[in-house]
């Protein structure tokens, strides 16, 4: 059995940010993102079929959702279920250091 | 939407070792796991019919599989996919503070 960490081969420069996926079969896609101070286009919102689990790893990140007016702040630890069809953006990711995520997509 | 933080809420004392879910739908279960030294008792083993995938964010734990002659250790950040049938047992985990682990279940 081969072991990996999440936390190797984060880039130096980081232009777009980096979706991987680590694990995967029929029902679900494990990912790890990285993010570098991106955040989701203005005008452009998450808006997906199934239901996504969310962890942070390291780093900050604000994400809002379209029918709360709060932002939620993620802290390294901070997990959040996003049922499908919630639509939200990422309003911010740390700007001083990669923010890593492990996101577990439910499939239908 | 409400988040939760997987480092809160671990006992001071732990008898025997914590196995909560914090997500599940019809194919997939993540389960939070609290370990303090606790390993498998040696004439047992984890035989699954599902896959399942674990990451240690706290602490330290060795696994060691029926058919590898050397144990995986883990340390933060390190994840590894049990595929499903691979018979295998917690030979250590942290003896001076909590182990934390996510696994997520991909039920077939």
């Amino acid at each position: 059995m081969k072991k990996d960490n999440v936390f190797l081969r984060i880039p130096a420069a980081i232009p777009d940010e980096i979706f991987e996926t680590i694990a995967e079969n029929a029902h679900v896609k494990i990912e790890r993102i990285i993010s570098d101070g991106h955040t989701t286009p203005e005008d452009s919102w998450y808006d997906q079929g199934h239901d996504e689990w969310v962890i942070l790893l390291k780093g900050i990140a604000e994400i809002t959702f379209e029918n709360e007016p709060q932002s939620l702040v993620l802290k390294p630890g901070d997990y959040v279920l996003i049922p499908a069809f919630s639509r939200h953006r990422v309003t911010r990711t740390d700007e001083k250091q990669p923010t890593v995520w492990l996101a577990v997509h439910m499939k239908p």
